[in-house]
């Protein structure tokens, strides 16, 4: 992980890029699952800034969805869905910091079929839900249940087999007053369901109320640009973060570094409003990191941005903007 | 008051229309009052189904903004916005009722210029916003203290006077597991800023969680439709309503009853999936009440149904969708 | 017509109000209808500012459904809908200058059953669309026939009868160089559907091109507003307007005038767009010519402006924001 | 150009992928050049399936910004603006019928400095504009006035060189009976500005009226996702395609095709009715021509779908959604 010596977590943490304190939540230590992100639950861990957090998530579904002849809209039960580990409390932390996620690794675990992802009515991109409420009936349910391993991918069917691409679906920190659910994504982070949220990554999320309390689960074995009918490869993980703390650097947004680009993250509907949000945020980036006048970072994205589309299905559409570190000179 | 006596409330409502005990919630009583919708606070108050509620509502600045030369964007403390009174807990509310809350009364107080309306940056929906994410320089701000009566309606300046036509800007009740910025509508209701929401209506709320917890504030001296700056004439009052408990009465989103017509009440954005959850509930209650066909109810709705916009400045955006109720036959 | 003395176009038209000659467009004269809104045809007719025109307009299926049996997929010929009379050359008109429509009268006009209303595949608010693309299954597709009297108005079952309330759903002048199907509002007019284009309303459009190049078509015997399911009380009439023209006067987008108000008319997607243009445009219209500043404009119609929705089904979906004339004093 | 004998257009196009007669079309032999895509105007050139055409293209200001102290809203002339060569009409070519152009070839041409891009009032993808119409002031007006080289590409600044990576910002053929301007992009393509559209690939357009009458210019020498501020690096050129036929295959939307996927393109607003156009055709071709069922697709794309923002500036917003043709097994 040579560039990371070089990212903003290592020059502005606290910790300086130094891992700490190795800390394990499994599935008995989170014993509840969280539905929301919200300040009124005790922290399931304290940690300094620094330290390394192992968490087995579970699937969004939290496993309940166990053969591909079950119904999910007779099994799920919403709000409870998408559950989350943590929160993670992160000593120091205050309103205006920034809270740094290293992303090590994802593993996947559980007896196979691990993988799940079904088609379930009013809810995807290509079908008539609660908010685009129509009156057309819906598709038939469908359920799929995969095997994953980290070695060689999912298995899709006897032909196709997708290379295991994870990331994390759903991260963030608490708002200060509210408790929104995890299908949410918003200002500090959430269900984005972006896939650059992946292994190698560092996400920069907001804090907004004292220590920071860090939410993560909904980890995805792979996923297309859209998350196209709501549901992406969801399985359950060990998933390792390396955290840190940037003391006095309030973004608006979540941000995200890899070796070769900075980005951010804007989720609202409509999607236009989602590609504005990450866009000016990275206009403001380049303005106040980078030298860049406003106006020029703005006519420079215009020629050399690059955009990914996280989620299509999620209460909030989720963008990703981005610009190579070549051309931050 | 004689339709009320038909209205689905006197109808179908525990209390039967009849007016229970009369509580009073004063500033001392409701002491802090509240910035979200949610399950995580002690009711102010509990209540049984009938009884009739006066809350002395703050405007939605908390009267901070006192003069004309005030900048609201060095005043205001966001989230920390559209204080609400409650919660209220309604005896024998579970999820899967319906509230019924008939709006007796808005009566005007505190110290003239009581009324406040002002420009501020980055909210309005003719200006760029967080959402609607920009770079174009913001408008300069503004504000106006007005003196209003409900006897004389709102002194706006020498020439122009508009009529008091009070309404109710925010009610709800608390969703089941999230607490929602009181600035955002929703399903539960919340910051729908919908002048059908007036003296005289009976609005339904959908009960999310035991004692249905109902909030309210955010009253308007007046309001255009789509409450264009962002800012209807906000102002402190006495706001008296009944409440009724309708069990067994599953309502998706919100609804209201007049004298003349039936509406159901959609928030979302863009503004056409607004309509689209207004107007599906209202095929659908049709169905469901009514004896048509969905399909009937649709074509029908086609030529007689009728449309407020409620705001276009919110985190969602609120539209009713109505009908008359002398087409139901 | 007293306050029509009054009007705008009385004021500044250059035949002041005065009615002209008479002209009849029969459809034998009429011959071929239009299915776009351009300048690549011939008029049909030439006539002097204050002239008055009666046209007979056929339904926007150009007759075609003629029993509740049809098949709405299988009868219409996609672009060939929503047939328009005209276009008609206005002695003296250029770009930049405005052309007020005076609406006389809407008379129906052929045999019963005259109206059509239908639901037919990929097309209406409530349902999937060629825009809003999605997997779902249609609906099933749907034929009324309904008789129309000017008198009775519509017969829409044995219980319910729709007031005859006519107006235009689709009138306009031609773009400069482009040819727009006549299914598209734009700021040229077009398939607005908006019910306040009714019979003694004056219309103001922009002209585009020399001699304007009126169209208009496409009557309503009565709507909801959004037109709902896509397809109003449709039926052929003989409609009479009387045109006047504004020289130097160049209006966005179409504004309308009434004995109560004024409205400007916006048509966009998604529906928020329609409402800011609407509202921008009133905005501006205040500013110049009523002595508001604009951002006064702006507060008084956050208290004061009213909102009509045309149609939430055709290409654009199009909006009318108003102000009653007793506020602009 | 060795994957192009298994492309679609070799397998299916009328000329087998054999390349006809090379037929140029000078700025001399173009003349007027168009600004809207119809069938109003006569043909610059008739050709046979597989001819190959050679256009020189002006940049989409028709040369006229020649100075980074121009003022681009004094000197652009809208609606005369992205002027385009053709119409060209292909014998055999009819309704119905699909349009395969390979594209050779882009080359510079012109004076240097031959690259522009501008910010300029009311347009662009983080400002205010005549459809989300706003009271904020405009940004300041900046044109840049750049170096370009087929070797060396964009000279930015001092310190930034952007690769030339050109692609044809408008294509398309004409509609049947409208004239849309060439801002436009839509079911028939036109100013799609989506960077896929490059040397190597062939797009597939749909032929909706006889000889097909195909329009190109635009051509962008970089541009980063969504074209931001809605001017790419805009250059002349001199460009290059071979055009083929295949009879008898319909499609409702542009489609592309590499040596390493399949894309289909929509282009609406909002945003995300872009995304579902184009997803969904993607599902349709995946099941007509590649033995999926539609759900099956669905729930693939799901995890194999890529999306690229083309604009998010123009009338309507493009985006491809595209599947590896490694996943078409």
């Amino acid at each position: 992980m040579a560039w990371q010596s070089e990212s903003i977590m290592a020059r502005r943490g606290i910790a300086k890029g130094a891992r700490g304190a190795h800390h394990v939540i499994t599935e008995k230590d989170q014993g509840k699952y969280h539905y929301v992100y919200g300040p009124y639950v005790e922290p399931v861990l304290t940690i300094d800034p620094g330290a390394v957090v192992s968490a087995e998530t579970h699937d969004a579904f939290e496993g309940a969805i166990k053969h591909e002849t079950d119904s999910p809209s007779k099994i799920l039960n919403f709000p409870f869905l998408n559950p989350q580990n943590g929160p993670i409390y992160v000593n120091g932390a205050e309103k205006g910091d920034t809270l740094a996620v290293y992303i090590e690794s994802i593993v996947p675990r559980g007896p196979q079929p691990r993988g799940t992802t079904v088609v379930m009515p009013e809810f995807g991109g290509l079908v008539g839900t609660g908010n685009t409420a129509l009156l057309n009936p819906a598709l038939p349910e469908r359920v799929k249940k995969l095997e994953i391993t980290a070695e060689d991918g999912t298995r899709w069917n006897d032909k196709i087999t997708l290379p295991y691409e994870p990331f994390i679906g759903t991260i963030g920190t608490s708002p200060e007053i509210e408790a929104i659910s995890s299908l949410v994504p918003d200002y500090y982070g959430g269900n984005m369901d972006l896939p650059d949220v992946g292994t190698g990554a560092v996400i920069y999320l907001p804090v907004n109320t004292k220590g920071a309390l860090l939410y993560l689960g909904d980890c995805h074995a792979a996923q297309g640009d859209g998350e196209l009918c709501g549901v992406a490869i969801e399985h359950p993980t060990v998933t390792t973060v390396q955290v840190d703390l940037i003391k006095g650097w309030p973004i608006a947004w979540p941000r995200l570094e890899t070796k070769d680009f900075i980005m951010t993250i804007g989720s609202a509907r409509p999607m236009e409003d989602a590609a504005r949000i990450a866009y000016r945020e990275l206009c403001r980036w380049m303005a106040a990191d980078y030298g860049f006048e406003e106006i020029d970072a703005y006519m420079l994205l215009t020629q050399a941005g690059r955009v990914r589309l996280g989620n299509m299905v999620d209460p909030k559409y989720t963008l990703g903007a981005s610009i190579k570190k070549s051309f931050l000179v």
